[in-house]
């Protein structure tokens, strides 16, 4: 069994885990690391499938496909690995379906929502940016009206703000693509910290340069895992063995497998979703924190189509390919959706044009209930409303219902439900004896995209690294990757964490019952009594200018 | 093989599974039935153990434990088994720790609040009570305003409509204790459709007569599982084999445990809280519903605490042994709140004193982080400010933190996120092929409760063999298990349950962007308008009567 000895063993073949092994040998060749992956292949959310195109097989993304310039990590990982990116194709108008059924066109970043709904949608960006630049990542749970904030759903606080179905149409479509659910399902607190690891609202949602969306990887996503399991070597990465049992002893950490496969380590960085680990059958069991974490945790729901064509059509038609939209009209009888909710131009490098549709939240769960033929045709009949019958011309149509995907059960990452936020920043990148955390949901900047994979991965390298080999890294190397290190004092997190008892903040302090009934109640009644007068007023059309 | 070829497998050996073969069996002997159970015991979420108490060993439940006789479905189960009850005791002072750490004495069924902390707790237990009628336990989305309730969070909702910490804290210590969550982490709209399946919130929460926490089982809950399974035969249980996966075909289902045994039956019934089977290899998978209805549905924390003594001292100096509170202060460094929620007296029937006590939601997660021993001390330092240092003289000492219990990975029941309430009713009980769901989760009759698990359990017994023996039912005893056959208008549940596409309702119609933004800006400039018109009348101390 001697051969089975590591030094740090990585559970999660994704961009994230690998990044980790990678980043381990980088720093130490002399380290045995093994990674273990339950799928049969590398990637994790990332997926890159050859497609019939115009000019012969491409390849294009069925998973993670974008990145941008402004995400130093995986540009910085790129570079390394000798992948090259292009830009997300923008030109031309853009169309979508908000507030409403009909189609309109605009070229700008804002949809072209009616006067109104443009103010609103405004507000609600302004209003969400200001607040999450309040936050702190590391502990989000100090903000003064943080428990406020997570007992609301991004749902209730939309109802409680907005005023028109434009503006809210336009938010749920992108939480269904960013999260894959519905905006009543996510804290409010999990979509401000969200935003707030982005850098800010317009970042993370759109396609023009510094945004999220602004660049792809040539050769596609994937490459970035296939290139990173090269580096490694076959030997170090084993696929298709989910992992059964992970026990921890105080001198090692004992990984076996489904097939039966066992393996131990000093270190075990697990770097999956949280849920995925849910299963597993740890011993001593994980904190109550951390199992309380995955319930709360649950992956969003995506389906994500591509169609190649012998030409770009749209692009002759002056559209970019971008499309948004609430889901339009029924295209399925009793079915009083369309069930798409955005769409943009997948021409590839070598110019095989082609558009990636999306389905997410409650569309991605409804439009999987029905055999994959009727989905197609109710993309392309809802595709056609914006680009004209030639959609049904398709080379090639590829669909993937990441719910339906071995071991992920979701996509594209894990969001909180609300109420969950009180374990989030102090659990979910907490070292728990000789297990670190990685995947990027465990990431500071960027969480949920590949480059807070990539961060997660590099960091939790360098925290196990530390451990193994104390004095490896610089000053500064240490204070950046301070929150994946494990904290020494009980029951409070001093790596910028707060107390993992802080969600059991003590309220009954500065809440005075007397205090707020008084001051409610006069309010309450002073307005009562303004209006009464006000319509008296009106009635006895008395001289209204003498109010002011 | 032929020997493990059956007419229904029951997948999950608790009440409800149990109760279906049962039914299956009284309503026709010559049936093959078996039950398939991953626990090496029966029960599910009940289990009574022997503990010592002041007169030798005797018997107290670590799990569910109490029924009432509203719960018709329980009370007509126990009288079949020969099992009898005995009420639970009530008599006496009880006491309480709310809006402050303050303990106080209260002898009615609400505690003892300030005065406009019990305003609130009325208002709010009114409001909710009017909200729950409303709601159609076949089709809760239909309602009106269920896309907004279930946007809310119980906790958005107590924030938005309760002014006082005394009545918040309330509501808040019931909610840990009946779904071993916090307020912020359920949808409003469940909380709703589970006091509405219980018939009204003072049942849902009492001890008095008519409520659910009325009577206690002779013996321990357990026993139901016992005779259940004493009255199928031995040989008709399957102890200590988790399923594997679920096999469909056109004739039959077939079933693999994980130490590799195969059965295949016509139907199988699954009698596990809905994440049970996430991990399940389901093949045709499950529907994109139900896949979803699994993420949104997570087991709440509780953790259960007896305590047995020589002499009932509580009831000696005239108290019930019932506390409520809200933490209270702190007992353990770091950590601001005590453990508990809720006591109870626990004296069984045979006069075995004993005292019960919950750690629920975010108090039994946080204690659930560190040793057994310090969780004991933290519990008896709590209870002690309720009874007196005597509370350290137990005779026995038993804890059970059902977050670590196999396979079910928590307790008392599953309840609904925020958003996720638009599947619960058209996915939970909604037989899929071959495949027919029970659980008390799946109940429309107290749902929760062991009242629902048998409830249930019949019902699936009865939809199953209605498909296996057509015309055996009488066409009352198909009304009565409507919700639970399979519905064969795609999708369109004409079981009394919405659309399935309900969840994708059209919110465009009937929305006016402008009419909102006229009414509102209006009504607020009004209100403007009539305050500044009154503060100017204070200061120029003009006559107020004047305004009425």
């Amino acid at each position: 069994m001697e051969e089975n000895r590591f030094d740090v063993i990585v559970i999660g073949g994704g961009i994230s885990g690998l990044t980790a092994a990678y980043t381990i040998k980088k720093k130490r060749a002399d380290a045995k690391v093994i990674v273990i992956e339950g799928k049969d292949r590398v990637g994790g959310r990332t997926l890159t499938v050859p497609l019939v195109g115009a000019n012969g097989a491409d390849r294009w993304d069925l998973g993670g496909q974008w990145v941008g310039a402004c995400q130093t990590h995986v540009i910085q990982l790129l570079k390394e690995l000798g992948l090259e990116t292009y830009p997300q194709y923008t030109s031309g108008q853009k169309l979508q379906q908000l507030g409403g059924t009909k189609v309109t066109s605009y070229s700008s970043d804002i949809p072209s929502l009616s006067f109104w709904a443009l103010i609103d949608l405004y507000w609600h960006m302004a209003m969400t940016d200001r607040y999450q630049s309040q936050i702190n990542v590391a502990d989000p749970f100090s903000h003064p009206r943080a428990k406020e904030w997570d007992a609301m759903s991004i749902g209730a606080f939309l109802n409680k703000t907005l005023y028109t179905q434009g503006a809210h149409d336009a938010v749920e479509a992108a939480c269904r693509v960013v999260f894959g659910c519905e905006p009543s399902q996510v804290s409010l607190l999990f979509y401000l910290i969200y935003i707030r690891m982005a850098g800010g609202l317009e970042k993370l949602l759109e396609t023009k340069q510094g945004a999220a969306q602004e660049l792809r990887i040539k050769g596609g996503a994937q490459m970035i895992s296939l290139k990173l399991m090269e580096s490694l070597g076959k030997n170090a990465v084993k696929l298709a063995d989910p992992v059964a049992s992970v026990h921890q002893t105080d001198k090692a950490v004992e990984v076996t497998t489904e097939t039966g496969w066992k393996g131990s380590a000093s270190f075990v960085v697990v770097a999956t979703p949280p849920k995925a680990m849910e299963h597993v059958d740890f011993s001593p069991p994980l904190s109550s924190f951390r199992r309380d974490l995955m319930k709360c945790m649950p992956m969003g729901s995506l389906t994500k189509v591509i169609l190649t064509y012998e030409t770009a059509f749209w692009r002759d038609a002056g559209l970019s390919g971008e499309i948004v939209s609430n889901g339009g009209d029924s295209v399925l009888s009793n079915c009083p959706r369309g069930p798409l909710c955005l769409s943009y131009d997948a021409c590839t490098e070598n110019g095989s044009p082609a558009l990636v549709a999306f389905l997410g939240g409650n569309l991605a769960v409804t439009y999987g209930a029905i055999t994959a033929k009727e989905r197609q045709n109710a993309v392309l009949e809802h595709l056609s409303t914006f680009f004209g019958p030639q959609v049904c011309t398709f080379l090639d149509y590829a669909e993937k219902d990441w719910n339906l995907e071995h071991l992920s059960h979701g996509s594209p990452v894990s969001y909180l439900s609300p109420g969950g936020m009180g374990l989030y920043a102090i659990t979910v990148r907490r070292p728990e004896g000789r297990l670190h955390f990685a995947g990027t949901e465990t990431a500071t900047i960027w969480s949920g995209y590949m480059s807070g994979a990539i961060q997660a991965g590099e960091a939790s390298a360098m925290a196990v690294l530390h451990r193994l080999y104390p004095n490896c890294l610089s000053q500064t190397e240490l204070e950046e990757i301070r929150p994946f290190i494990a904290d020494t004092n009980e029951g409070k997190n001093e790596n910028g964490g707060g107390s993992v008892f802080s969600l059991l903040k003590k309220d009954v302090e500065g809440c005075s019952d007397f205090y707020w009934w008084f001051l409610t109640t006069t309010l309450g009644l002073g307005l009562l009594a303004g209006s009464v007068y006000l319509v008296q007023k009106v009635v006895n059309k008395d001289n209204i200018e003498s109010w002011w």
